[in-house]
C-alpha cells in the first residue's frame, strides 16, 4: 500500500485526502451507497476520540443512554421546522417482518424527536430536572455528493440531549458544551478552533440558536466540527416535555441538543497531514510510539528483538506502543507505511544501537533529518514523554499559525470575494439573510460563525455598507 | 418508584421481571413496536459488560471496526441457510431521499454477509490472515413476541468476525471465544454457564456448528447467553474469501463469527434478583457501593455530610460509589430504592456514626438482618473490598448451587418430561433430529447443548432408547 507515491497535498487536495483514507487503512467504500466502513485503525482513533469527549461529558454530569433506531414517522411531523429540514434526506423502512408497515419508520437522522417523547414520560417535576443524557451512535442522512469521513449516508456520532427547568440554564448548558467542544479539539487533537454562533439560515432545524466549533483545513476551506443547539421550548412543546415547578405550577422545559461526529476525523486528516501521508496528535494516535526493529541476520535479529521488546515493555507502560514485527519487509517500506499511518513518533533500533545503548527516534511532523536524533536508551520513557508533549504543542501552532496567515479582514467588497476564494474573511455583517445569500450566490463563501470573540464597536456590513454590530467569519466550507 | 410492592417472584416471575426492569430504570418501552430505551443505569451496565470483554477481545488480538447499518438484500441470498434463516425477521429500507430505491437495503440482523464482501476485499494472501474483528453495534430482527432485553426488535451485542488460513485455526478461534464468554459469565457477571455444542437444528443459520453457554434462570428455564459459531468455509465460498498460501495456491479462508449480546443483562436480572428487585454482582455493578447519609436538622446533616463526602471520596478512589445526596426523601424510601436498583453494599452513615467513627453496612445479597454489620470508618476500604468480593462469590456460589438442586439425571422417559417442567435434564441422546423434535413437541423442552464436558461411555437415548454417545443438556428455554 504505502510503496506508491501519494498525490500531492498541494496541487490535488482533494485526491491527496482520498488516498490517504485509503492507504492509512483508516476507512474503505462500503458496497452500499455514500456509507463507509471504518477500518480498525480508523476506529481505535474514533475510540480515543470517544473516550476523551466522554470524560469530559462524564465530569460534567452527563450519563449515556441508548435510544431506538427507528423513530414514528409522525413524530418528525411534531416539529414544523424539524420535518421540512430533515425530510428530504429520510431512509425509510417500509417493510418489517415480510409485511408492509402501517406507520413507515424512520432510520434515525438525529434523535430529537424520539427522545422528546420519552423525556415527556418520565420528566414530572422540577426534582427530575436537569436531565443530562448523552448517546453514541449512528444516524442516516441520505446525502447526495458523499466522501469519506467528512459526508456519508450512515455516520456515526455522539448526540447530547438535555431538558432544564430555565432558559438560562439551557443556554449555559449550550455554551458548556461548545467549550467541551472546542477545549476537545484544541488540546487533544491539536486543530484551533473558533468558537461562534451560527446565522439563522444556518442553524439547526428545529433550534432556536446553533452554536459551532470551525477549523480551516489544509486547503483554507472551513469544516464545522462541532455543534450545540439551544432548543429553546421548541420540542417541549412539540412533545409536550413539562414539570411541575416549586409552586406545584406546569412549565414547558428547556432543551438543548449537540454532536461531534467522526467528521472530526476528517479535520484531524486535513489540519495536519503532510505529502507523507497522515499525521496524528500524539493524545489520540492509535499508536503514539511505533518501534521498528533493523537487522540483516538472524543473529542480528536475535540481539536487535530483545533490545527492542524491553524497551517496549518499558514504553508500553506509559504509551500506547507499537512493534513492527512483521517478517520480509524492509525497514525502509516499514518507515514509509508508518509515516502514512501518521504515528507521531517512530524508535528505530539496529544492532549498533543494541552495543551503543542508543536508539534513533524520528519525529513524524518534521520528516527527514531534521526530526531525527540519537538518544540513550536510559531514560527514553521521559525522552518520548516530552518529545510527544512538544509535538503535541507544535502541531497546534502550526495549525494556528496557518489559520491567522490565511485570515484576512478585507477592506471592501471586491478585496473580500478575492480572499475568500483562498482563505477565510472576517468582516462586519449586517445580520440580514438576504445580504448573506447574496454573498453566497456572488463567492460560494457562506458565514461559518459570528464568533463569541467580538471586537466591539460597531461598522459596515462588507456587502451592503449598511451599520453592522457583529463581525461574522465567511468561508468556503466542507 | 420504589414505594409499592413489586410482585413476588416466585408466584410471578415475568409479571416480576418487567416491574424490576422498568421499575430500577433499567429501560423502558419505546413508542416502536419491540424497541427499548436503555435508560442510563441500565446502559451504565452494559457498558462494564462492554469494557471488560473488550479488554479480553483486546488481549487476544482483537480490534475493534465499524460497518455499515445497511446491507444489499442480494447480498444476503447468498448464502442459502443464512438466508433462509433471517428472511422471515428482516427490516428493509425501501425509500431512500424521497425515492424509491433500486434495491431494496436491509437492516443488519447480523453482519457476516457484509463482512465477508470487505474480507474478500482485503485479504489477499497468507500474511494478511488471521484478521481479527470485533463490531459492537445493534441489530435488528423483527420479533412478533418482544420482552424487554431478552428479544427485541433492536438489540445491542457485539459481533466478532475472524478469517483464518486454516480449519483448526477457526475451530481453536471459535472455542478460544466460548471460553471468553464462560471466563466472562462466571468471573464478572457470577453466572455459572454451562460450555456446549449446539444441535444442528439448534445452530445459527449458515454455521457449521455452534457452541454456546448456557445459564439457568431464576424459574429454572434455560437462556443461551453467548453463541460462537465455525462458518467453515460457508461464507468464504458465498463471498470468494480466499488467499494465496505459501505455495502461491489460492485457498478458501475458514471464517468465525461470536457474539455477546445485552440480551445478557437479562440473565443477571433473573439468576440474581430477589423480591426486593435487583442484585447486581459488584464487578459489574455501576455503582458498587452508595452512601446514605441519615440526619433529622440541619445541624446533624452538616456534621453528617462532611464524614460521608470524606469517607466517599476516600471510597471513590477504588469503588464506583454513589452518594445519594437527594433531599425530601427518608432514608427509608433511599434503602428501598437502593436495593430495588441491586447497588451490592450499602453505607449509612448518621449523627451516631460520626461521632464513634463507626459505619452501618447493608449487603444486598443477604436482606434484612443478616447482612448488616457495624465497622469502623478506619479501615473502611479494605472492609467493603473484602466485602464486594464475598458477595461476588457468594452471588456465584448461590447460583450454582441453585443450577445443581434443579439439574436432574433421570431414569426414563417419565420422569424426563416431569423434571424438564421445572428444572433442567441432563440425559444420553441418540443425536437424531426426529428424536429432539420429538421430545420438544412433547415436553416444550428443547437441547439447549451437548456440553463440552462430557461423561464418556455411552448409554441409551433418553427417548427412543438407541445407542447413544454424547450427554445432551435439555430444558425449556427463553
Amino acid at each position: 500500500m504505502a510503496d506508491q507515491r501519494l498525490p500531492s497535498r498541494s496541487e490535488n487536495f482533494a485526491d491527496w485526502y482520498n488516498q490517504v483514507v485509503l492507504r492509512a487503512e483508516l476507512a474503505d467504500y462500503a458496497p452500499v451507497r455514500g456509507c463507509m466502513v471504518i477500518r480498525p485503525y480508523g476506529w481505535a482513533l474514533w475510540e480515543n476520540i470517544r473516550d476523551t469527549l466522554d470524560r469530559r461529558f462524564k465530569a460534567t454530569g452527563h450519563v449515556n443512554a441508548a435510544f431506538p433506531l427507528f423513530i414514528p414517522m409522525s413524530f418528525l411531523e411534531r416539529e414544523q421546522e424539524h420535518v421540512e429540514g430533515f425530510s428530504p434526506e429520510l431512509a425509510v423502512v417500509t417493510i418489517g417482518g415480510g409485511q408492509e408497515l402501517e406507520e413507515p419508520l424512520v432510520v434515525r437522522p438525529t434523535s430529537e424527536t424520539i427522545i422528546g417523547h420519552m423525556y415527556a414520560k418520565w420528566i414530572k417535576s422540577y426534582r427530575d430536572l436537569p436531565v443530562l443524557i448523552n448517546l453514541w451512535n449512528s444516524v442516516v442522512r441520505w446525502e447526495m455528493r458523499t466522501k469519506l469521513f467528512l459526508r456519508t449516508t450512515e455516520f456515526y456520532w455522539q448526540e447530547g440531549h438535555t431538558a432544564h427547568a430555565t432558559a438560562e440554564e439551557a443556554e449555559a448548558e449550550t455554551l458548556q458544551m461548545l467549550d467541551i467542544y472546542a477545549d476537545f479539539a484544541e488540546r487533544e487533537a491539536a486543530v484551533p478552533v473558533i468558537r461562534g454562533r451560527k446565522s439563522q439560515s444556518e442553524k439547526f432545524a428545529g433550534a432556536v440558536h446553533s452554536y459551532t466549533i470551525e477549523a480551516m483545513m489544509g486547503d483554507r476551506r472551513a469544516l464545522q466540527s462541532g455543534t450545540s443547539h439551544n432548543l429553546g421550548q421548541n420540542f417541549a412543546k412539540a412533545f409536550e416535555i413539562r414539570y411541575l415547578d416549586q409552586n406545584n405550577e406546569l412549565q414547558y422545559c428547556w432543551t438543548t441538543s449537540w454532536g461531534l461526529s467522526t467528521r472530526f476525523i476528517g479535520a484531524i486528516i486535513m489540519v495536519h497531514g503532510d505529502d507523507q501521508g497522515l499525521i496524528l496528535p500524539p493524545r489520540l494516535a492509535p499508536h503514539q510510539v511505533v518501534v521498528v526493529p533493523i537487522f540483516r541476520s538472524e543473529e542480528e535479529k536475535s540481539t536487535v528483538m530483545e533490545t527492542v521488546e524491553r524497551l517496549a515493555q518499558q514504553l508500553g507502560e506509559r504509551f500506547r506502543v507499537y512493534v513492527d514485527r512483521r517478517e520480509g519487509l524492509t525497514p525502509g517500506f516499514k518507515f514509509n507505511d508508518w509515516e502514512m499511518r501518521g504515528v507521531p513518533l517512530r524508535v528505530e533500533i539496529g544492532p549498533k544501537d543494541v552495543a551503543k545503548g542508543s536508539a534513533a527516534l524520528a519525529r513524524r511532523d518534521q520528516p527527514g533529518r531534521a526530526g531525527k536524533q540519537f538518544v540513550d536508551q536510559a531514560g527514553l520513557t521521559e525522552t518520548v514523554a516530552s518529545l510527544l508533549d512538544e509535538i503535541q504543542a507544535s502541531l497546534y501552532q502550526r495549525a494556528l499559525s496557518f489559520r491567522q496567515e490565511h485570515t484576512h479582514q478585507p477592506e471592501d467588497y471586491e478585496a473580500f470575494k478575492d480572499v475568500v476564494q483562498n482563505g477565510w474573511a472576517e468582516s462586519w455583517w449586517c445580520g440580514d439573510a438576504e445580504c448573506e445569500a447574496a454573498i453566497k450566490e456572488e463567492t460560494k463563501a457562506t458565514i461559518r460563525c459570528i464568533p463569541l470573540d467580538q471586537p466591539g464597536g460597531s461598522g459596515k456590513c462588507i456587502r451592503c455598507g449598511n451599520e453592522a454590530d457583529e463581525h461574522a467569519v465567511f468561508a468556503r466550507a466542507y
